[in-house]
């Protein structure tokens, strides 16, 4: 159940209020180069407290490896990787010892496991992501050319109207809330920080784009690649929703409208299908979008009943984002990455 | 890479051109009672030639039951199922020598695999579907009183406008589309037929609703209730997406309205989540909703580029719904069912 | 836990009394080609009735493939392959609806699934290793050039005594009891011809020789290829041990006899290892040993308790081998040849 | 691959010249309590310089665990633990930099890796031994009242030749080789004694005894509970062979002295079975017995080649064990206990 991956197999553990989480990451070929300064980089577009509009919990969220690498390579041998957790204070969960928060795993754990641990979110924590972001940053050499755009392209009911082509990659990463748009990006920042001020939360959506995908990732009946896919996003906490290609939007079209004709190279004149015909990819940009929900901790008062089913006030302490979508940019990546980095290694199978 | 489940575990088989389709269930507990006709029943709900708006193939998709049960309980050992295939006419197909099928799987397979049989499709066909259905029909008495509504909410670009708890049930099964309101219903049979018609398809959306869903079903971190059912989702052939409770519209959403406080015995007042908090049921409603493209086989005639690469006009022959949504109905159910079984018995190990 | 196999996975059903037993045979690469008349000649060796030393049931164990071939190449989806039972007939078992029979599966099934199927051990008879036979000998072109030499070393008291260097293949056939020595051969077949007289069941060993084995195949921790190995014979109805290079024998000896030093070529002088080395194959010859009990099927009356805990004398009934070992000959080297095979995949995944 | 067990999960990480192994256990079910001084006792019971018999490498081998733990109970979450290693110094091997050492695991990993890091022998060395010890003890309370009797039964050519009833349990502590008779625990050591003075190893045999095994665990085909104790022991190093019941002995018994007829309370008169029938336990004592070959590092002079087929005498440097059997008997009783609480838990989906 902590295990991701058929192929490359990351197993992980942790809480956000231990001492550190991390991983095994089992099945990589032996001889792959691993870059550290890009798995640092990689981890500090997760880490929170990089602008007024996040959390100023204080993260470094340094990566380190303890087996499986001999000068810097693989050697075949599982892969285990650590992240140290700071300034945890479980203190700060004293008042959630009589009631769950609305929205919030806490209610579905104590009732699953009939043990109920205030500590944070124990596991259900975002905290998490950071192992499947520095497993990804690991596994990169496995990508070969395969590029990635991801960025946010809805916040709350400010949304990005252009399809991705005329975005440009570079913006994201100059805007606070990863949209590639400057003066689309200028409103939503001006709603998270509105949001932020009500102590309210928002939601929104991110869009992936996935270029140079071989052609032939992905098995036919129950490991499609948009399944996989699908199964990697709403893994993510707070995610909702997953769509490829033209998504929701293609239940109103017509085949005549949707199909994507061949044109030369095999390449199709349309991408409507999003990359993939029939759980493999066809060769096209891959093209999908998450929807998150608002953050369940808001800092509004909540009427709701306490664990012993007594009217209680709800207010929560502590800190948190009041839009996680920015951040969330980089797990969606990453967990693409995973997935996309199994079918290669599974594709080798295909056939002689 | 043809096993669905962790527990209960479906591997199945079969082309759509070949003798039989089928499969193996394994890991059901011994004694549970098998009900033929309820399989039965389940089969007829998947199966075409229903109405002159779905193709007119005629399959009676009795499902034969070989291994593994003895006075019809289940033993403990694998239950091995087989669908035999009728009127399979793999000359139909000859026309595909020389050109893929704009966004049909066709081109994928024969890329991946390095062959290319082009009879109806082979292992894409979504004959495969009539093995889920049967597999969920076997398997049903493991979900004791959870009851699925399942229904047909959009078709092109209508769609009902109400929340699921205005229909009724019984209307479903009234309706050729599948859909619970009788005004919509015959709009959307009209489109449907309209686009027959025109040699066309049209897409749509299937929600289904799980009531009865008891608490602590699904996994923490990668075996999430909501992606295992994302997973299963996007393993049905055409669909496009999946959403679970507000879905893509929580991204329009603040915390202050998503939120679903708590009222009495731990029930919520609002259900915006949909049924799963961190993964795991609530005992709220499960509700979700599948996006199906329009199918890719159309008869309007497709300009596209054959194998070689040369300008070719596709004109499609044989049989083709021009709508499978409302057949997709039962095998969104299914798999639904498929899903939920399985983290039945995964909770039996949760906790001593 | 009807599968076997990792990368390809054989995923079985079927029961001795039943119509048909089977398997799929998934994870395949495409392309391999399917030698029919191969398939038919492996089944032949573990058909009874080959003399008058074994049970003279009929079984023809015709191998049908239905699934996942295109003009004889495997496509990439599973082959799905069944075998018609004959002549079952339940009505032989009726005797044992009061008693188990000692030493068989009859109780242990009966009290693991709190139902109790008398008609000839229905999962656990031999009758299931068909599907192992023929799921082997549809992947035998994994297998390029590596040969497999296997035969009976001991029957009771009378084993062979040289080294397998000294026997020659083809005499393996020429014999009833599977013995490469003529002389021996002789008195073990005079053993089981004895033992049968007497309505009384003997046991033995089969020895596995396998040569041009690439350096490389096995995993170093939980998949080394002997623990593999002896999953799989230990799988094998009536086995009881597993040895490989010295086995036993190398609990008796030191290091400094042990040790195979390396000569030319990376080859090592002596073999006490058996080919593998710290679960990974070294390019020797593996060799392996697997120990059968007597099948507890006899014909001698056995004093024992009944269901309800009386006393009461068994006096089997129906057809049974005296010795099963000579018959399970095709049946160890099927299993080892899965084995290797699904090996051979996972080494594609080694190193870049 | 580095993962052992289906229900319970062990993934595993760690080479002997790191700074530390370790390892994480998925699906643990809540609520089980930790007992951290019974951890601590199975650790020393393998920890090497116990006597002047073994290596004097100092390893306190403190098991740390860093999650799925409040307040000393599981919570459902994945437990990981960490064990430092102490003393490693890489150093001592770089006069393996040209040659590998014979019969050891140098070769393979360096064929099957295409690299090669002469440390210690890296993933192969038996350090990760420890983990499996440490799984084993947390999951103790899985196991109830089961008991484990597990000790040497032969070194070299000296060994126990009464049946396991007759020895005593607190007679295995007592004695440095772990041998329950003193008289032959003496000779052994002696022998073990005599060995280490010449510079060479020797090989042995475990016996483990498992009593209070509830009738109905393992599967029925491929993952027979003798099938997996197989895997389970040859995944152990230096291991060559395992045998359960009479194991090879029974080769040469009639059926009519092998079979166990039933007594009363469905017990059986005999026990040559070993506690399983048709791969599932009876609730007769299990008993197997572990064959392990003499360690292959000897400090006697081996003439062999070095890496480029050069003539050399290797002489070895660095602490290493005569024999260790005595040290591998925990670690026979630590696989056996993992597998046995594999099947603990699956038996609770057996039946309804």
């Amino acid at each position: 159940m902590n295990t991701f991956g058929k192929y490359i197999r990351l197993t992980t553990f942790g809480e956000s209020h231990g001492t550190q989480i991390g991983g095994i990451l089992d099945g990589l070929p032996a001889n792959l180069s691993i870059d550290f300064a890009w798995i640092e980089k990689m981890m500090q577009k997760r880490r929170p407290g990089q602008s007024n509009l996040t959390t100023s919990r204080d993260e470094d969220d340094a990566v380190e490896i303890v087996s499986g690498i001999n000068e810097n390579k693989t050697t075949g041998a599982p892969i285990s990787f650590f992240i140290k957790n700071k300034n945890q204070k479980s203190n700060d969960y004293d008042y959630l010892k009589k009631v769950y928060r609305p929205s919030h795993a806490d209610f579905t754990y104590a009732q699953k496991y009939q043990n109920y641990d205030v500590r944070g979110g124990g596991r259900s924590s975002a905290r998490e992501t950071a192992n499947w972001v520095a497993a990804a940053a690991i596994i990169q050499p496995l990508l070969n050319n395969i590029e990635f755009s991801t960025y946010v392209s809805q916040i709350g009911n400010i949304s990005l109207e252009k399809r991705y082509e005329f975005y440009q990659e570079s913006q994201i990463d100059l805007s606070i809330v990863k949209c590639p748009e400057p003066e689309i990006s200028k409103k939503m920042e001006a709603l998270v920080y509105q949001t932020k001020e009500k102590g309210d939360s928002v939601g929104g959506i991110i869009t992936c784009i996935i270029r140079n995908v071989p052609i032939g990732l992905g098995q036919p009946i129950f490991d499609k690649l948009e399944a996989r896919l699908a199964l990697a996003m709403l893994s993510i906490n707070a995610s909702k929703g997953f769509e490829i290609g033209e998504g929701f939007q293609s239940a109103s079209m017509f085949g005549s409208q949707h199909n994507d004709v061949f044109i030369e190279n095999n390449k199709t004149k349309t991408n409507h299908s999003g990359g993939t015909l029939g759980g493999i990819s066809n060769g096209m940009d891959i093209q999908f979008r998450v929807a998150f929900k608002p953050v369940s901790t808001i800092f509004i008062p909540q009427e709701t009943k306490d664990i012993d089913g007594n009217d209680t006030v709800l207010i929560n302490k502590g800190r948190h984002d009041p839009c996680v979508v920015p951040r969330a940019v980089v797990i969606v990546e990453s967990m693409a990455k995973l997935v996309l980095a199994d079918f290669i290694l599974a594709s080798k199978l295909d056939a002689i």
